[in-house]
């Protein structure tokens, strides 16, 4: 956390210095550089990260009256954490959520299929898998901390709400690129206000780029004349938050119950040491039918927990919340308003995000965590072309790299439902009963165990294209792969001493990060790689931190360059190395110490072990401000690392 | 972090359900539970603690008109940052400070002694001394936390600025026990309204108890008749908070520097990456000389600062605090009203804490860290006499725990206040110049690191007395020695398989700590010392936990009590426990499962091994509320249980 750059501030550093334009007012503004349609966790994502930049105009409206309080989502998978923690935010979800440490399967118990018994218990995330754990915190929780984070910002933005997005349209003559400079306001935007005091009045809002991150029924989407694909039906999940006296063991653990014949429940711990959520499947639906014409009560919930959690007792106190949350595996084929044929030519200017443009079920937790890294790839790239440092086509991998994305998820999500709804296969021991064609409770919790990386959201790798190279180089890195998140690892901050992880740095500010791995030797002397690249960066005319950099600004404005040497932290000084590496920032030209890191060797953590780094030769990795590596290339491959910037910046100045 | 108990609550956990009675009103009652003079760390600390229990009606005065923006102390040694930990704000001290991890020693270079060059390095901390590190933070910061504690609790505490006690008396005729229900209020106030729209107002206040947190020059121990000794003349350190611009390799770390003959400087980085602290050394004052009349300036003081740091370039662009601090080491005899000959004749009905009764070099960074425990030793005293659950000859140890402390401290301060000061030893290699009697630089860091444990705040031990027991079975438990503070270690939480530290569940709540570790063999065994102790503490009338806690309150409200067994949390089930283990709580009755822990034995991080305890036979180690080891006993030794606490726990009922 770096503050007083500028000059020394009282108070708390996280709340930053209000910009000159703010945006929190009522009214919304008739021009604007980014309107967010919808407060979930796509839509707050990022409106947060944008809040960052007080030079792009961005405002969010929700149609609802105020923040929710309660219920939806709970599950924040270590990646989501990850990314937490580039806003700001994760030491407080890390204090107040319930960290999920095992996950639990129950069956039918062999000896008395009326009754059920734990048959398998595994680690819930792998070790090593994330510095963060996987946890489980009330969704409204999560938009508190991202409110906070916007409320806090340099903008201070806050949402607009009781606002209802009624219509979208495109003027695609006016569709060309349009940065922050330009008059071209395409999309036009219809609001309906909600609130009694406004009750029928209509808004009307022109904007140079439109994200519709308003849920599974998305208007936005809708006005784009595209829809959700793949299940024909819904399935529907009696879900509830209670705070009950049980006698069932492992109340707090994540707990997957088969019943012989009642149905399957699943149990998710939740924050506070007390409350517990149920989810109980129900039937699948008919066809367009809604679950509401089934009339199903909290008390029926109850009843059917209580049924398959036989024989353990579960006395229900208070309901917090329920809900019968109805939900079909669907995907939206393209996540933005130009169609495939028209890819290329035309510039995109609404977005769709989350639930918007793919829906899951509950079991696997993705919801929440997909909808909010769809916003985290989209707002970095935003932000570059409304600032003019980006090409516009570098929009159009937003739906490629998320479409995708989607789409496996989907995939893995309709099998691991299959499998959680499909009865129980297992007959008495011993008897010669026919097993039957369900799951096999061995299969279910091996397929669990091989997908924890994937629910983690740690797999998720995206393919090669304009913001992502071909692995060419990638032995110089084997854990970092190339379209991969970072997978950050204990360093020792040279300047201090300091024990830290690495991929902390990486704040959500819509930077590059260049982690330059020293390779053998000393790394100070002028002919090392690292001396090398330094000199490239800052001195060569072809240098990215050069081209890409205005000429005023700090000179990791936009490239933040840091060096990973193998030396242990007593062995080197700081003032040794090229002055790029310790720079002068700022209004007063102070020197920034924060760049150089040691492997953390005391506690046996040494980053180029435990990452694969070549120890010969180092390795610069390429890493972007969505946290995903885009490259790794030789120390001296100074051509190929232009060459690859070249691609979709612009020249600064 | 425990919430959700009584009900679902929305919202942020950590800001409490509002008490019947608030206390965030600008007018002073005229009556007081406990009335606290002073918004330094110590008045804070206490206002803090004492905010936590509403059923105590708490004020704290100042005689500032608002909280305090810059300056005075930054150092937070481990001991405070577990405190802080406590009273839950731990985290937000972790991410926002600096942290210390290494400290370089300078001296004249041999070669040149006109130059200064760098002599030794040591880690700052002794792995494993804390779970914590040791950090620095504007102590305006600190004062930040602690306000929005006291403002969140429950009682909704904020301090009655613009307020300057001029006069206490006490009344000794009524100074028997005062407890909450009874109608004496022995200490009279006086106080002045210093904003210019009370001018020249007084207010008077009768209070069963007044602490005097109000530093150095307290008028409180001036009102009770006692002086500090000490030091006859004062140190005088110039003191700056800067952003400037050094090729000083060291600046990140915290250093010590002799020059040959200008004098020392001691650097602290500090946090944000970009401020130091620079303690210039000046002359010391002649008895009864302020510094003032010296005149001295900023501009002075960085010279100064420059010509030490020669042949490093110092050049400060903004000075964001600066001060000529001045200071003794000196104590006061003893730290409430009573005089020696009436101790156990009288209760203390006034105490002083922090610089009002002891001074310390800012060197050994110590002012505001012993000042913050002197209250967390007092606050759980007078909450529990007031409530009525312990005698008031309680009150008594304050003075005798934190006198010795502060002593010992002062011994301390004053040998390395005196080799911080003096010429450093040494000539010129080779040469036959005469070392004179300085002190050898190499003592000066055998003497720093040895001391480590002190400037840490983990070697303070309180001595036997009515609430810390002879080490009689200290054996059991070689790791948690009597009178120091409980030693954290990593264990595994059995319910949910969280890896946590045991200590992290003690918070600043009043309650006791009592922590089973169960002996070899199964811990749910009816014959198992840990079961045997579960029933004495259950069902014995003479059970501390029956005797003290009132019928109608939580079973865990005075005492809580954690087991920690020997075997791997996947070998235990937790309903094998005899239920106080996982007792019922709240207006529900729901189970808490937090009170059963197994060793993190994956990263073999045995807490049995770390503490030294007894594998065969196990201990019961209690912990009061201020988290010192009150008493290790064997698992059986139930009388002396019930003994210990009899010395001055009440009935509750
Ligand atoms: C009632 C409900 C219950 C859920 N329960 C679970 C659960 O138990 N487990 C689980 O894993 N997931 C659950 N989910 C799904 C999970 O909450 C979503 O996957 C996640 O919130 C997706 O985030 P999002 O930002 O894409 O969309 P959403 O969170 O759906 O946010 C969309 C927002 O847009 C607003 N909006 C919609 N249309 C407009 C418009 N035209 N104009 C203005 N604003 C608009 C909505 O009011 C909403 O606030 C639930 C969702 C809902 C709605
Ligand atoms: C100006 C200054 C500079 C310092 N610089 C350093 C430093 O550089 N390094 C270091 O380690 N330590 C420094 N200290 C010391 C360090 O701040 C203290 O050791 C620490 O704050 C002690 O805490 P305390 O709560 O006991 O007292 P204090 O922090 O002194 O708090 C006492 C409070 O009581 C108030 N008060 C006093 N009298 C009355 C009254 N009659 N009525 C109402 N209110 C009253 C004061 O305004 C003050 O807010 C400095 C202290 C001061 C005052």
């Amino acid at each position: 956390m770096q503050f007083h750059l500028d000059g020394f501030q009282t108070g708390d550093p996280a709340i930053h210095e209000p910009a000159d334009t703010l945006a929190n007012s009522d009214r919304l503004p008739e021009t604007l550089d980014v309107l967010i349609v919808g407060c979930g966790p796509a839509g707050l994502n990022l409106a947060t990260q944008l809040s960052a930049f007080p030079d792009i105009k961005t405002r969010i409206v929700e149609q609802k009256a105020g923040p929710i309080r309660l219920g939806q989502a709970d599950g924040i998978a270590c990646r989501s954490m990850e990314m937490f923690n580039a806003f700001g935010f994760v030491d407080k979800v890390l204090k107040e959520a319930c960290w999920i440490n095992e996950t639990v399967f129950w069956k039918p118990d062999e000896a008395n299929r009326r009754s059920i018994m734990r048959h398998g218990r595994v680690q819930d995330t792998e070790d090593g898998l994330s510095e963060f754990p996987h946890t489980v915190l009330n969704q409204a929780r999560v938009h508190d901390f991202y409110l906070e984070t916007m409320r806090n910002s340099p903008s201070r933005l806050e949402p607009n709400y009781s606002r209802r997005v009624v219509d979208v349209q495109i003027d695609t003559d006016k569709a060309d690129a349009v940065t922050l400079g330009s008059d071209d306001y395409p999309v036009t935007v219809t609001l309906e206000r909600t609130d009694e005091a406004h009750q029928g009045e209509t808004e009307t809002v022109r904007a140079r780029y439109v994200v519709g991150c308003d849920g599974a029924r998305s208007q936005v989407r809708q006005s784009l004349g595209r829809s959700l694909v793949g299940d024909s039906a819904n399935q529907a999940w009696g879900v509830m938050d209670v705070l009950a006296v049980t006698d069932f063991p492992d109340i707090r653990m994540k707990a997957t119950i088969h019943s012989a014949n009642h149905g399957n429940i699943l149990v998710i711990p939740r924050e506070g040491g007390y409350l517990t959520r149920l989810y109980i499947e129900l039937d699948k639906l008919d066809e367009d039918e809604r679950v509401a014409s089934r009339h199903i009560t909290a008390d029926q919930l109850v009843a059917a927990a209580q049924r398959i959690l036989h024989p353990y007792q579960l006395d229900v106190k208070e309901i917090a919340w329920w809900s019968v949350y109805e939900i079909g595996q669907r995907l939206c084929d393209k996540f933005d308003d130009v169609p495939l044929e028209d890819v290329g030519q035309r510039v995109p200017h609404v977005f769709i995000a989350g639930d918007a443009c793919h829906t899951h079920s509950p079991k696997a937790g993705q919801g929440m965590n997909v909808s909010m890294r769809d916003t985290f790839n989209l707002g970095w790239k935003l932000a570059a072309v409304l600032r003019g440092q980006a090409a516009p086509r570098l929009l159009d991998t937003y739906t490629t790299e998320r479409q995708t994305v989607a789409r496996e998820l989907i995939d893995f999500d309709r099998k691991f439902a299959r499998m959680f709804s499909a009865p129980p296969k297992g007959a008495p021991e011993g008897s010669c009963e026919d097993p039957g064609d369900g799951v096999d409770p061995r299969e279910f919790q091996e397929y669990f165990i091989q997908q924890g990386r994937f629910t983690a959201g740690t797999a998720i790798q995206y393919y090669p294209s304009l913001v992502c190279a071909e692995p060419t180089h990638q032995a110089l890195a084997s854990g970092f792969a190339i379209g991969t998140r970072f997978h950050s690892a204990p360093v020792v901050r040279l300047s201090d001493a300091k024990p830290m992880h690495l991929g902390h740095v990486a704040e959500a500010d819509g930077r590059w990060r260049l982690y330059a791995f020293a390779g053998a030797g000393d790394p100070t002397a002028p002919k090392s790689g690292l001396s090398g690249l330094c000199r490239f960066l800052d001195e060569s005319p072809d240098s990215p931190v050069r081209k890409y950099t205005r000429s005023e600004a700090d000179i990791d404005a936009v490239f933040d360059l840091r060096a990973i040497c193998q030396q242990g932290f007593r062995e080197l000084d700081l003032d040794a190395f090229p002055s790029i590496l310790w720079p002068r920032k700022g209004k007063y030209g102070l020197h920034d110490y924060e760049k150089v890191f040691c492997p953390d060797l005391k506690n046996g953590q040494d980053i180029f072990e435990l990452r694969g780094i070549d120890r010969e030769r180092g390795c610069l990795v390429v890493v972007r401000p969505d946290q995903h590596v885009a490259h790794v290339l030789p120390l001296d491959a100074h051509d190929e690392l232009a060459a690859f910037f070249a691609r979709f910046m612009l020249d600064a100045d």
